[in-house]
């Protein structure tokens, strides 16, 4: 039974206001040296069967856990 | 300069309510066979330095970017 993790992230250039938020946080907090943060989703789907799992999990991105406009994603399968 | 990669997700046994709703939504549009959906966050942390760098980000975690009464999170360095 695969388990599949995505990770959805906004594509480069656009802005992260929720990263950047968070970047100052932990600045306030007294975290210095932090360059950069960039937030984003985690989802962890466990799937019946093996068959066209690669396009399975291409149609769910795709289709509704990423907005690919200004999202990119990634996964793998486990 | 290191990139710290970090994921938090709820603990086992807590009520997972995004990630039920990402399942329904899923099976509404047609995709069979997803037997659980876990929801969580995700960052990716530029730092400067690698000295204690796993005390940095452990402390990080716990105390801002995830709620260890309920959440767990686990990181890599890349």
């Amino acid at each position: 039974m695969p388990t599949v993790r995505v990770i959805v992230t906004l594509k480069p250039g656009v802005l992260d206001a929720p990263g950047q938020a968070i970047h100052k946080g932990l600045a306030a907090l007294g975290h210095a040296g932090v360059r950069a943060v960039r937030a984003g989703r985690y989802f962890e789907i466990e799937l019946d069967g093996t068959e066209r799992l690669d396009d399975r999990v291409r149609d769910m991105c795709e289709g509704f856990l990423a907005n690919t406009l200004i999202e990119q994603y990634r996964y793998d399968i486990v």
